[in-house]
């Protein structure tokens, strides 16, 4: 038997346990679940620093493989990161339990009682990089939802992940619930990734964690659901009656608060009738730093090319552009966003009205900014990531994105004419 | 060009004219849905002449082709049916409409204000067989839900489809929407599914209605997501705390009422304490006509064979088995079902709190027929098919399961900090 094959028949082997484990996670206690997710907790403090020196080998290892300091960065665990976790443990523990809602009942004149109830979805695959927090996280709020998860890290956090994993098992053990709800595959074989997208028969959901360079692979390669963002094209339109004071501290905020995040605004939208208050705007982002891409009519820093449309820049960069109207921002939009989040900036209720029902993106914001895209912003607690597909789940994915649902008909020996 | 080229270009225009038409519908009020919907069942009671005989030509055809009886009967159109036709048309017109609803709204810390709002899904191709009325159910609800349609009907129904389809344009023109709404695939070239199958770019979601064949060739080809059951082994459990009347009526009424459909039950699992009722059940059925395949313990027509379990008949002929207890029935249907419909027969508030923990079937029934699995039954007014996937539709698929969502955030110069 080659590698390839053992790998095949290894990830086969972990989706059979997923599938059982979460046959019998369907009907665990929200009090089994939440105990072990305490008692993880207790075990990744209690543990850290065996974590800490697991995750020396992982920077060891990275610094060895070059690289960037952002991503050593990324990759790094100190005490305060692994309080961090703890808190994130806890925090989910504490979550409602979405699994067993009746999300909606009613009574038929055939005398039949419907609910429909929130269920687990199964067994979600988790793909992700460096961040070696991700584990914890997403084994967290899948386990909150009922689901069996499979874990699948980056090389570079390997050791880190199988640490923080060990304590995640102890919690499942402290508590009754089966092992194999939380599995960590445990090699850094590349086959294991692309075994995993094509597990239709164990695996429910796959969760891409990651740039767009791993987005797209799971995108391309996956025969199993994907819920993800591959970029967030994020577009800022100031309205003929926005309101200047709003408009630059929104527009400051979502261009400059954090770059590198998929909230950021990468495209700035001017109504022809805003000029002035748009050029101002232009004016402070470059007077913070910020490298403005003008179209015509704008100064900006450079000119703005064709390629500038529809680019996800994750930097101290942003592209601008002067529109006749708010149609000509809704066609720019709908021509070159990823559905990711718009936001308009108007004092206009009809204006408003207009953009929230022509625009068709997953989150779409008034004179707010776009870096309030976040599961925890919205009250969700947490996040798996952010999704832009239009099936299932949208937006943030928090707990109760990951719950499928199922309906339960009552009846008294009741029979259909 | 060859001919497959043809046809691919053709489809790739239809699905351009419908994602364009899915962007104007995405905002068509209401009424004018309502107005072309009503205009759609004048426009079919006026035209029903040229309709009888578009049907009287598919009828020719299909007899040449040596349709079964069967089939004959499911194409053929009549006055009555065409006023089944037109009645549907104008309940689907009297639909609350889904589009626009506020799904849950709250308030944040921040200050933020956050609205989950239905947004339609985009465009739906459905592909169905022979029933001409499809066209009109079809094209009715992916309309109701704000979402543009391709519909591609059996090659035995071509006329009588298209002569429904030119009266729903005539509703569209009338209510001033885009003819592109509801299009019609104009060949009954089996290239144009594949090239449905495959259009990503184009299409959200396909809807396969017929036979395991059909279906089964959708799921393995489509690379769109798909709404859909393949079977519908449907499993009724006679538990020891059932009561003996409403047993008997209701098998009888899962089994007999119509044995062609999907909710049909397939297999009667019977607990060990309740033999002599569950054997009184299978006498009455054998009288009534039905095939009993009975296992070990009980006395049917015939012994049934280990193909039995998990197999629909659709048809007069039912499975049957000894379970030990509650636990061996749901890990029966845990292996045999295909997560379409099961009910279980009992008095007892903890077993069937059990059942409906464990077995994760979309719809689980108590003391009812599970002939009641029907989107019409469930109060949803029509459906377009019955889903087992765990993702975003699951069981009756009515206007509701045809829309996605979209977060809706507003703020008052609100910024993150």
């Amino acid at each position: 038997m080659d590698k390839g094959q053992d790998i095949h028949a290894m990830m086969r082997e972990i989706g059979v346990r997923a599938k059982a484990a979460a046959g019998a996670l369907a009907f665990a206690t929200s009090e089994a679940k939440a105990a072990a997710l305490e008692a993880a907790a207790d075990a990744v403090w209690a543990r850290r620093g065996e974590i800490i020196e697991a995750n020396g080998r992982d920077l060891e290892f990275g610094r060895e493989k070059g690289l960037s300091p952002a991503m050593i960065d990324r990759l790094m665990l100190d005490e305060d990161r692994i309080a961090g976790i703890v808190e994130g443990l806890r925090a989910v523990a504490g979550f409602p339990d979405p699994v067993g809602q009746v999300m909606a009942e009613w009574d038929r004149p055939s005398g039949l009682h419907i609910k429909r109830v929130r269920t687990p979805l199964g067994v979600i695959g988790v793909i992700y990089e460096s961040r070696p927090n991700v584990t914890a996280d997403a084994g967290a709020l899948t386990l909150k939802a009922g689901n069996a998860v499979i874990l699948r890290g980056g090389s570079e956090s390997f050791h880190s992940s199988r640490a923080i994993h060990a304590c995640l098992v102890e919690g499942l053990r402290a508590a009754g619930l089966p092992e194999d709800a939380i599995q960590l595959v445990p090699t850094r074989d590349r086959a294991a990734v692309s075994a995993l997208l094509q597990m239709v028969d164990f695996v429910d959901v796959i969760v891409p964690r990651g740039g767009k360079g791993l987005v797209g692979l799971v995108q391309r390669e996956a025969r199993v659901p994907v819920f993800a963002h591959l970029e967030g094209i994020v577009h800022v339109y100031i309205d003929k009656a926005a309101d200047p004071a709003k408009t630059l501290a929104v527009v400051m905020n979502a261009k400059t608060r954090r770059t590198g995040i998929c909230g950021a605004a990468e495209c700035l939208l001017v109504h022809r009738d805003a000029l002035a208050l748009g050029q101002q705007v232009i004016d402070a982002l470059i007077a913070a730093g910020v490298e403005v891409r003008a179209g015509p009519g704008l100064k900006g820093s450079v000119a703005a090319s064709d390629d500038d449309w529809g680019r996800e820049y994750l930097d101290a960069v942003i592209a601008a552009k002067l529109v006749e109207d708010i149609d000509g921002a809704i066609e720019h939009i709908r021509r070159y966003s990823s559905h990711h989040t718009e936001a308009i900036l108007t004092e206009d209720d009809g204006a408003a009205a207009r953009f929230f029902e022509r625009v068709d993106s997953a989150i779409l914001m008034r004179n707010a900014s776009t870096q309030f895209a976040d599961g925890g912003e919205f009250g969700m607690g947490a996040e798996i990531g952010i999704a832009t597909g239009k099936l299932h789940a949208r937006g943030p994915v928090g707990a109760e994105q990951l719950t499928s649902f199922k309906y339960i008909v009552e009846g008294d020996g009741t029979v259909r004419p």
